[in-house]
């Protein structure tokens, strides 16, 4: 039998993507042994019941003994601290990564804590849904996803290498690229369209002139799209727009100066510039559509097994 | 055997929306006949190839000949043109309804060029998706879905009863309101949010630093939703920013005040403005789905019959 990936894994932080990764791996069996911490008891209880660990652990730095590979899912307004408390308990040589959606603040946060023995591979599955908690995993959710790596210069390339492979064994495509510009490409394809769907949602439940009711009857002339982006989670998302402010407010300016000069076409009656507009937005949707990156992850195949209680060590 | 609902349905433009009504007229057996017009004689032909017409037509005069209801399937900037063209050719108490997405300019646009025996009937099935052309159509598109019927006041009741009995026979709820209203309720629900997804289509691939390959390749995380609605018809959708201007502006200047506030507070670092909205819109999507609007239109059951060929009348 060939040995797993990682001898020991640590997940801190069991929510969407924490689960999502805990399911992956005990399906592929990628980890020898796996601990997960989270600040919730609760949370810690169900991961333990759906046998998606070998350990809990409420206390983060209780997890990281021993481990090989630690993983952070937590919001990235949490990274800092979370990085400071486990930092004196890393093994020698751990590979410390995270899943945050923000790269340039979170290497910032987490980078001056990690002793000199440790290795900061920063990732980003782009994936997931508007769920959240530890139910809401989802072993498929990163297959035919792309993964980004941003290492800082002079990152350890076996490291590297590891996570790598790791999300690889998850399914995801690989890419590097530096943190600021993930930052800016996250900013437009993901960051923007959610503070645009939030922001939506909360002017229709606002109006005075059609009720919160009628929004909701009718939603699904296109409005439902936008309920389903604004139903993320909202810690996690005000953390992104705390800590992502710079390329959130670019990208938001040419929004908004592209959206007043529609908004003066319609006023004018210009129909060619919104024809013109709508037409090539078209050719847009089958690019993403042809790069397989249109549909929700697809779903378990029927009759899978649910993940197996692991066996607890001595 | 019931006789069918109606004895001679006419249907004019064989898109999405027209032939969506076809084949659940056809599977439902709702009509005793069913002519067909498209200005596209490849439509036409389609239309003929899949049996949901006993005649197609080029042209709509011939279409609506003998029909006792015609059903307006075209863009909403060429229903006047066609009220004109077909009206003296309106069979003596002929219902003509239409399923435009805007309603007073689209009543304007009808009303005038009707004949006193003929009865409006204006109708807005609230469901669709971004496809179009004849080979798009899906008989289980309304079914949960809302009609939405705004007969001018002074309608002949009977008339809306037939139109209303139709539309329940396809699987669609029913609700009355005014032209006005109506066109309220939509903005807000369809017309704002599909005109921010072209607008965020268009700026993110208008971009400089990030490039369009980038943007379809990192689409999972949020903007895939938008070009979803981005993708939609440009001819029908120029139509209704042209005509539902008012409407449009109004809620487009609610939605571009409350985006500055936000982005406001994303520039002061206002973290709980962010968490307050982020919390409320979640709400919203649970109304959503409770609501049954959150999802696609149930798909076709496995095994179900393709509609089948009509038999020709002698």
């Amino acid at each position: 039998l060939a040995e797993p990936l990682l001898d020991r894994l640590c997940v801190i932080g069991a929510g969407h993507i924490g689960s999502s990764i805990l399911r992956a791996v005990n399906e592929q069996g990628l980890a020898g042994s796996i601990s997960v911490s989270d600040a919730s008891g609760a949370v810690c209880t169900r991961i333990a019941e759906l046998g998606l660990a070998d350990e809990t652990f409420l206390d983060a730095k209780e997890a990281v003994a021993g481990a090989d590979t630690v993983i952070l899912c937590v919001p990235v307004g949490q990274m800092g601290a979370l990085a400071a408390e486990i930092a004196p308990r890393l093994k020698d040589g751990a590979i410390v990564s995270d899943v945050g959606s923000v790269k340039s603040a979170v290497i910032s946060a987490i980078m001056p804590h990690l002793p000199p023995y440790a290795h900061l591979v920063p990732a980003h599955p782009v994936a997931g849904l508007e769920f959240s908690g530890p139910d809401s995993g989802i072993a498929r959710l990163f297959e035919n996803r792309w993964c980004i790596l941003t290492p800082p210069p002079g990152t350890n390339p076996r490291a590297v290498e590891c996570i790598s492979a790791l999300w690889q064994a998850m399914g995801a495509n690989i890419e590097l690229m530096t943190p600021e510009h993930h930052d800016l490409v996250l900013a437009i394809t993901s960051h923007v369209p959610h503070l645009i769907a939030y922001n939506l949602v909360g002017t229709a439940s606002d109006l005075e002139t059609v009720t919160e009711k009628e929004v909701i009857k009718y939603s699904a002339g296109g409005f439902r799209d936008s309920t389903r982006v604004a139903a993320s989670d909202p810690t996690m998302w005000r953390d992104i727009f705390l800590n992502n402010k710079e390329a959130v407010l670019e990208m938001l300016g040419r929004f908004s100066e592209d959206l007043t000069a529609l908004q003066r076409a319609i006023r004018w009656g210009d129909g060619d510039t919104l024809f013109n507009l709508f037409t090539r937005t078209r050719k847009i949707r089958r690019e993403v559509i042809e790069a397989g990156q249109a549909g929700l992850p697809p779903p378990d195949p029927p009759g899978a097994p649910a993940p197996r209680a692991r066996k607890k060590r001595g």
